[in-house]
């Protein structure tokens, strides 16, 4: 089927992306409102937008749901977060806080995540989380204004907590991460199912 | 184990990254050039960046291998590409295009791999993807100059090709799509095994 996106229905466009573009790895963020409110939800529209510095950016998709403007709203509130990365065992707690709790009900408490003080930021990190990555942010840009459109932060990894158990030869070891992923509409994956393949190297004849 | 990225060697920043953000949709991205020589490659620091309009951002880390570089040439030459989704069938002939091939020699040649003409735009696509997404070059953002730095590529989706097979009532089935994800070093991860999590209502007590 061939589709023209300038004729399609935003949520159309929508399904269409979110069910081609997988799996996606999940930004479980943490930030802190101004009023001191632990805020928590997650975003699959993640990835590394740099390694040097290493930078993360996320999308969240406006104004889909008020957790995703809680998050916005205290990152330029207070300039920092805590990514969370989502494994297996977590995945039902990282579900929770995807509820449209107000402003100033915590998911952290909603939801009984415990938490972990930020080694050099303010927001708190989730305790059980297998890798942190604790960030200032760095910029927004909005791509979109349109309901739908996005508004994309970049933010500046400034220190990365690894937990102990998911480090083998001092690597992080995809099977004991056991992280899983976004597909569309409300399904995941696992990782659990890995295969490697090795880089070809091309050999020029002379 | 606490990391400080600021005092860490790029390539042990680089390998916690993408050791832990994962699983990553693929973008397996084909370009032609000023000189009518099509490119192909593989890039996994990949995400939506708005769906109204349709916005899908690539991120290459400078200057890891002259194909990145040829990609983002190309689009800057030509203004256009398909990104085409990789199912686990293409995975191997994916991996084939990672090879350090000359500009003037086409992947697609050397891999063996059949083209698709684009609907409305000149690069071709790959013609066993599932899902092609036909696109125009948006901006180029440049997050680091860095060794490792990334450099964004914002692209705007103009089509969309989905092949019927992948189709079920209308929508784009997982198992059919059969899509692969890219983990850290050269690790890959099905999404078989999959899982639904539904999303919860909060429900205010007045």
């Amino acid at each position: 089927m061939e589709f023209n996106p300038a004729t399609l229905d935003p949520n159309a466009v929508y399904r269409l992306l979110v069910g081609s573009i997988v799996p996606r790895p999940i930004a479980w963020i943490s930030t802190i409102s101004a009023d001191g409110v632990a805020n928590l939800a997650p975003y699959s529209f993640f990835t590394v937008a740099s390694c040097n510095p290493p930078v993360l950016s996320v999308t969240q998709v406006n104004p889909r749901d008020r957790l995703s403007k809680d998050t916005l709203a205290n990152l330029q509130a207070t300039g920092a977060c805590v990514v969370n990365i989502v494994s297996a065992a977590l995945a039902e707690q990282m579900n929770a806080t995807c509820a449209d709790y107000p402003s100033g009900i915590s998911e952290f408490t909603a939801a009984g995540i415990a938490r972990a003080p930020g080694a050099v930021v303010a927001a708190e990190g989730v305790a059980d989380a297998p890798v942190r990555f604790e960030c200032r942010l760095r910029q927004v840009i909005e791509i979109s204004a349109e309901p739908s459109g996005g508004t994309m932060m970049l933010l500046d990894v400034v220190h990365i907590h690894v937990a102990d158990h998911v480090l083998a030869n001092g690597a992080i070891d995809p099977q004991l991460l056991d992280a899983v992923g976004k597909m569309g509409g409300n399904g995941y994956a696992h990782t659990r199912e890995r295969f490697d393949l090795v880089r070809p190297v091309y050999r020029r004849s002379e």
